[in-house]
């Protein structure tokens, strides 16, 4: 009955989300043409999301109904989860769209302090939802299902759910995203020489509208999936593995801990703890007409990993009593100090004041290949850092726990991702309030306001972007830990299954077994080929959205003269075709790998698969996350007037290495975020069925 | 004493290698400009292999001395496989730079078939070097070590000796080369707009002698490592794991297959077969007046894999037996045919009648950034076949032995990367062929041959790009075989270290176990601050270069009229210097951080970072190559007249897309190759003291 605990906190979290919905939307929304720009925004994004989760959901049920033939109450979670994710989704964006335009209007009326409150507010809706709900309703089903062992393996569903709308809506949105934002430059910037966010431009509707579709909705169930799923997992250990060897006698724990589910009830503690923070730490987001809007947002996540840090100290030594407790303490703080690193080596690549972009930027003086060659070398060495980070967090968290029993020590690993992901919340809102500051700057841009205006907007912009490379080596870094958990309670399970020791089992996983290694060498397959179709996608569809956008313009020479309007329905509906078409293949071959490979190769190769797809995600997620915020920021850098500026070759440099990037950063990059989730997520739940099933085993091999 | 009749055969390879060497100085090189141009490039060549060589020698001294502690056998061996890697490499660059100038000529007085011939002859004197060399000595030192479980042990410094050259070899050859190409390229042909091979580059000599010292010194140096040891650690898991388990008479094998030193022969057999099927092989590299020569050259691989393929039928089953020999033989057959996809694989993403390049070339018409988000996801696309068939290969080589017992399966999986390599004769002459027609080329040109001189040599050169690709898929395969097959002889060692039996290793190296995987996720780190390191290197030098040779041409505008001589000499200095300085750091990381990652974190940890090392380094290794050729063929078929030929917006973004793709596939990729396999042998060598001393071990974790 503790899980009711979490449960209201989830719940005050939502009821607060609506509350500041509620007064964004009351908030006045300006004038004639922001208000027309900021409904073109507003339906292009309605209508993409209409048919990407139509065709999302189609999948869902087919999912679903296989799912019934194995369990009916994970079927009933699955769909749950698959609604949570969209409902999260569809709400956090439509306050996003809705902010925007009172964003732009808010700071043209009431100046920096008043926009930058409503603009973050506005991210809070969507960071607030996706806690809220999650913690909500792994709580609830938790308690309606009867908090049994059964129950949780059954919640594995809701994670699952979630994972499919979140791969779908992130691969999809990011190919949306970023197809529309290389046409609209290529041909807007590039080739007709007009400013970004030019209402000239054929394509520019299409870009804002990607802004939404792809960094909020996607991001949002990107974060949600990973923080249920994070949780899901750590409960799963604790209510299989713990319960186990627990009630076989295998260790000797003090009293207090001796109660398998106090170990369930731990992550939805965290999450808590993290849901409370986060409010409290949304109130320092604040600063003064003139001030520097990126310090707020950064400081608040700093005060919510703090006031974790404190809150969980006691929470868990009162769940799992003194000793224990707080050794459990320390892999929270383990998670949260890994997130930290994770963030700020990020920061250190990406960030315009710092030598990497400085160099990158210097070095686009010899053209665009060096712009390139030398972006990649340091978003290859971004990875060292975090890589090194995550592994000594997980290797520390495994000793502290593992003391007692081996299974506690994989506890302790999943367990540091929740520590991780308890700041979801307001890294989360950091994170929406970006796409919205940039729209409010293509709004205040488009709708021909004063300077005054859009250097308040470009600031809030300008603060959202560092937010932005932050919260992605957040989401990849976070990515990782819960597919580690999640691959952890693969094996935990599949040892249930076959009734094979501990010794047994371990040793059936060994990195000596040829099984293990063929799948670890079939793992690194899968990411190579997701992030080959998602770029292959997004450069298709910004081939074509290119065409259209010079056919537009060769038509109508009115256009550029101001004389013509462009038709942005157009190239709206070209972009929303496009990626809607090419979602389908790959989000199909991460939820079909890992089946195939594990009815073909069996279990062990399937967690080689695994564990190989993971590191190798890491290693290509931060290497594409932070690569395509430094080429980002080395344009920017050199549009502040270094190198010759705007207009020179390093500026063109810059451009090129930009639009290099965006795919990377913002569709391929994420997407694998979710990918070795949701491989690893797909394991877990057919993994009984391939210990029974599978060719090798058939052929009499194993 | 068996292992007389391989190095016989590699005593003939040597032989026969010296005679064609003899032959090829013998021809006539032509007269004046010729000459001289032909000069500088050896001039260059020599000054720097000249100065790398003392570089590594110094450093490897000093290995050895370390290693002579360790067993004063084994530093012999050491000095011994660093000595023989650098005469492979000497001899057959020299004999390239030599062969260049006489293929120049032999083209202009003789026409197509002599010149292919003679090319072709200048680079088996590279392919018979390495396979002789390497043959000979293995089985020299295992004669006059006493063929002694022991010997093979110490024979493994033999190998590590060949690795330090090959590693830093690679690296500073690849800097070397590709800062020189780009330099030379940017200026020459992109600003000054002067045709490649321009005599009035002052950057074209630089990039000349690249070609020899990174192309035929650097790639010989790596095949020849990969050579040795998959042989060697073939011989090891022979010689201690299965004489372990035959002497305690874990196994119960037919009588020919237990005695342990026939498994001890069998890749020294093997070898020997791929020496004499390389040698027949090459009488078919010929072609009448008009031909298309990449044709022979393709065919001579495949006519050397049938002979290996028919010899080794007998070779195996005469040494172990019908009943085991047969199995052993298919695990040859696996390796070759797993050798001949990641072949075939590489030529389909990179061949310029392919649907990936043209593809890439239609993209470049929208600019370089689709020209690079094209390029980038073919390049990770052609990692999947590859990646499942050295799975598969991996896993039925396992299969077929590890039927009678699990080290034999282990030894399967070692065996599978000979059989690979037994092609090495063959497609390292193939290889070396390349540079040869490319410096023949750039002869002809600046030379100021007749056109159809030159269109004899560009026929030529263009078959070795054909090939180029080839072989750089099976060197980054091999590679990974046979990095896998060290890191199988470490764990085998460690057992014996140890005196685990084979269960409780198996569980040590678990993919559950937290040890393990913080390993892995240490592992990922290594090829990418590799990778990152190279490349800065790279485009620091490429700045350098462009600089120096921006200020000739500004200092002495003559230059462009021919009026005044540039300062080639100069460009060759900055260049040499630059490459020396800093081969150093990725160097020493590649040797020092395995032994840090022991000493810290044990061996469990060092096994996982080991398998991550090469299954990342696999996938980044195989992606590099193949983008890297894929954008230099994609330029080359606009520059054929498609999508506006040379000149229009389509060409000036392929030639970006060459740019950044040149280090990546001559520099960058081909150095992971030989981290991995430095990696697992530094392992190898250091593992029974890690085992004794680490931190882990000493805090009381293990």
């Amino acid at each position: 009955m503790l899980a009711i605990m979490p449960a209201l906190v989830g719940l005050i979290a939502i009821i607060y989300a609506l509350v500041l919905a509620k007064i964004i939307l009351r908030s006045p929304q300006g004038t004639g043409r922001m208000v027309e720009i900021s409904g073109f925004i507003k339906e292009g994004a309605k209508a993409y999301l209409k048919k990407q989760y139509s065709v999302i959901l189609t999948i869902a049920l087919i999912i679903a109904v296989l799912l019934a033939l194995i369990s009916p109450r994970m079927s009933l979670s699955y769909v749950l989860g698959a609604l949570s994710s969209v409902a999260a989704g569809y709400v956090g964006m439509w306050v996003a769209v809705n902010a925007n335009v009172r964003t732009t209007y808010s700071a043209k009326e009431f100046g920096l302090g008043k926009a930058l409150r409503l603009a973050f507010n506005g991210g809070m809706v969507m960071g607030l939802m996706v806690v809220g709900l999650g913690t909500l309703l792994v709580a609830v089903q938790y308690l309606l299902y009867g908090g049994t062992s059964e129950a949780v393996k059954d919640i594995v569903g809701y994670s699952f759910g979630a994972s499919t709308v979140a791969l779908f809506a992130r691969v999809g949105g990011g190919i949306y995203t970023k197809a529309a934002d290389i046409g609209a430059d290529l041909v807007g910037k590039v080739e007709a020489g007009i400013p970004e966010d030019d209402p000239r431009n054929p394509g520019v509707i299409a870009d804002n509208v990607g802004d939404n579709v792809g960094d909020v909705a996607g991001m949002g169930a990107d974060l949600f999936e990973s923080y249920v799923g994070a949780i899901i997992s750590t409960m799963f250990i604790g209510a299989v593995a713990i319960k186990n060897i627990i009630t076989k006698g295998v260790v000797a724990l003090p009293p207090q801990a001796s109660d398998w589910t106090s170990w369930v009830i731990v992550p939805l503690g965290i999450a808590a703890a993290g849901i409370l923070s986060s409010i409290i730490a949304s109130f320092f987001v604040r600063v003064k007409e003139g001030g520097d809007p990126s310090k707020p947002l950064t400081l608040s996540s700093v005060i919510s990993a703090v006031i974790v840090a404190i809150v969980s100290y006691p929470l868990t030594t009162l769940l799992l009593g003194h000793e224990v407790g707080v050794r459990v303490w320390v892999v929270v703080l383990l998670g949260l100090i890994a997130g930290i690193i994770v963030g700020m080596t990020s920061d250190y690549f990406t960030n315009k004041n710092k030598a990497p972009v400085m160099k990158v930027a210097r070095m686009s003086q010899m053209g665009p290949a060096l712009t390139i060659l030398s972006g990649m070398s340091y978003g290859f060495l971004s990875v060292v850092i975090p890589a090194i980070g995550i592994a000594l967090a997980e290797l520390i968290a495994y000793i502290l726990l593992g003391y007692y029993q081996f299974w506690l020590g994989i506890y302790g690993v999943a367990l540091a991702a929740v520590g991780m992901l308890s700041l979801t919340g307001i890294i989360m809102s950091a994170d929406a309030y970006g796409p919205i500051t940039d729209n409010a700057a293509g709004i205040a841009e488009q709708a021909g306001l004063g300077e005054d205006v859009r250097s308040i907007t470009d600031k809030l912009d300008s603060a959202g972007n560092t937010m932005k490379s932050i919260s992605k080596g957040f989401a990849i870094g976070s990515a990782a830990l819960t597919a580690l958990a999640y691959s952890a309670a693969y094996s935990s399970n599949i040892a249930q299954v076959t009734g094979h020791g501990l010794q047994k089992m371990m040793s059936l996983l060994s990195i000596l077994d040829a099984k293990v290694v063929s799948g670890m060498l079939i793992g690194i397959a899968l990411p190579a080929a997701f992030i080959a179709l998602v770029i292959i996608a997004v450069s298709d569809a910004a081939f074509v959205l290119i065409d259209e956008i010079r056919r537009q313009l060769r038509e109508k020479p009115g256009i550029l003269e101001f004389k013509e309007k462009p038709d942005y329905g157009r190239a709206v509906a070209i972009v929303t075709t496009y990626a809607i078409k090419r979602l389908i293949t790959p989000g199909l071959l991460a939820i079909l790998a890992p089946i195939i490979v594990g009815f073909v190769l069996g279990p062990y190769a399937l967690a080689g698969a695994l564990i190989a797809a993971i590191v190798t995600g890491l290693l290509l997620g931060l290497f594409q996350g932070n690569v395509g915020n430094t080429w980002d920021n080395a344009k920017k850098y050199i549009e502040e007037g270094h190198f010759g500026g705007k207009g020179s070759e390093a500026h063109k440099a810059g451009v090129i290495g930009d639009t290099v990037g965006d795919p990377l950063k913002d569709a391929a990059g994420p997407s694998l975020n979710i990918l070795i989730k949701l491989m690893s997520v797909v394991s877990l739940v057919f993994g009984p069925l391939i210990v029974q099933y599978n060719l090798l085993h058939l052929l009499g091999f194993t």
